[in-house]
């Protein structure tokens, strides 16, 4: 994960390069090389390893799903969203470069991301190279992460949120862009049907269970061990897991989930699966 | 170009169909279907015929090309950027429905353009298609539409804005995406790399030429006419072509581009390259 993880910053860092005009490309660099876990570009590389093709095949659309994650950061945290100004430890992205910047800088990523994976996926058949493209376009609009989070800004405030309301805005919010890192490593390794199905069905729950984690890590940890403001939803008096279920129940539905994500993975070769059965593992027992 | 207009703003109708979360789509519906007069989709159709593809080829592709114009108007016109709140006889998109949904609309929009290119062009070879979402992304991004935004935000104010800085922050703000229009529309045609490359310097020019008389048109004609804020360079110290030449040679460079441009298509069957002809034409003597 550790190696997975160096290997990604790598090729962050040489796909947005220090160019003219420089104000952008600083403010692009300064979230995107911020020192997130790059869970989402891992889980992209590892799905296409399961299914037999390489990590260079997966990497720019790794790196691609990195970028989207990091452009939804930076619009989440602008005053007129979530309003947040402390981030992985940092001062959100207009803190630093100002508001109108970094709505620039987000739409940048959105679009560069679509480059990079049509520009520097190679030795992959085109088919499968649009085919992708068309995932991920869908795991970010108004049918996926932006559903998510509309509905999140409509939502606060209101008593009458219900567990699949908080469901639907989890499932679109966080759980669509981890199923498109892992659809698109499956499509672009040459998954089958078949695999591309049992790999989505994975993410959707390991993207459900990263949520949960956060609403309990939110009420249980200090801002401190986690790198960004806690207790925030309880502040913006947003509706969470805990809130709905108690911690403890909260917790049991994240081993539940865990458990339905692990058994999706049983057909496939067991050894080529351990990354992806660890990376499970990892969103469920981490601690920030 | 009439009838063009009637095709394509049905197209863009059946794409971006109301669904939920309502709020979000009818955002997007808002400002995609607010009557604008579909010159880069016309363009994108008329240099896919050019080169002996059909329409339908470049229907997707004309589509996504306004659904990224859109967006950079949702986004320009925000209180963090140019603060506008007319738009196209209109109030602006976050007048309507507020600053995170219109930020976010931008967002489902930049996305659904991928999307839509990817999954509804059907009928082309799938290299091509690649090729044409890199052209797409790039022309917006950090190099593109993104780069001349940063660079006129930051210049607002300043008094040492040069032609040379001027023309830089046009040929982004506004030439590449004409440029990608055009690009899109050829590959997607399967033109050769030569007419590729001859589309592109057309597009080029008459990019810049939009802008020269978009410049010109902001300090003649009164806000009804154009159906948007007039005189708002001015009021915002923007450096424009008339400040800088004075409108007589402002409209005599405007000549020499729309010239130039039709040189680019003197070598192309003569009724085909008519419609591109007379695009130049509007966008040279066009009104509002």
């Amino acid at each position: 994960m550790r190696q997975k993880a160096a290997s990604i910053n790598q090729a962050l860092e040489a796909a947005v390069s220090v160019r003219e005009p420089a104000k952008i490309h600083e403010s692009m660099r300064y979230s995107l090389l911020a020192g997130g876990k790059r869970v989402r570009p891992a889980l992209c590389l590892a799905a296409c390893e399961l299914v037999g093709g390489n990590e260079s095949m997966a990497m720019p659309a790794a790196c691609a799903v990195e970028m989207i994650h990091t452009m939804s950061l930076i619009h989440d945290d602008l005053p007129c969203m979530d309003n947040d100004d402390l981030r992985r430890g940092k001062p959100t992205n207009h803190i630093v470069f100002g508001e109108n910047v970094a709505v620039l800088a987000g739409d940048a990523l959105l679009a560069f991301a679509f480059e990079h994976i049509a520009v520097s996926t190679l030795n992959v058949p085109p088919a499968r190279v649009v085919r992708a493209i068309g995932e991920l376009a869908k795991a970010i609009g108004a049918e996926g992460l932006v559903a998510g989070q509309v509905v999140d800004i409509c939502s606060e405030g209101l008593s009458e949120v219900d567990l699949e309301k908080l469901e639907f805005i989890h499932v679109h919010k966080t759980a669509k862009l981890l199923e498109g890192a892992v659809v698109l490593g499956a499509i672009l390794g040459g998954g089958t049907d078949e695999e591309v199905e049992k790999l989505r069905k994975y993410a959707r729950d390991i993207g459900l269970l990263f949520q949960v984690v956060d609403d309990i890590l939110d009420v249980t940890k200090s801002s401190q061990e986690l790198g960004k403001t806690a207790g925030k939803d309880l502040v913006a008096d947003k509706v969470t897991y805990p809130k709905l279920l108690g911690i403890e129940k909260s917790r049991e539905f994240a081993q539940k989930l865990n458990k339905e994500a692990q058994e999706q993975l049983a057909g496939f070769d067991h050894e080529k699966a351990a990354p992806l059965i660890a990376l499970a593992n990892y969103i469920a027992y981490r601690q920030n």
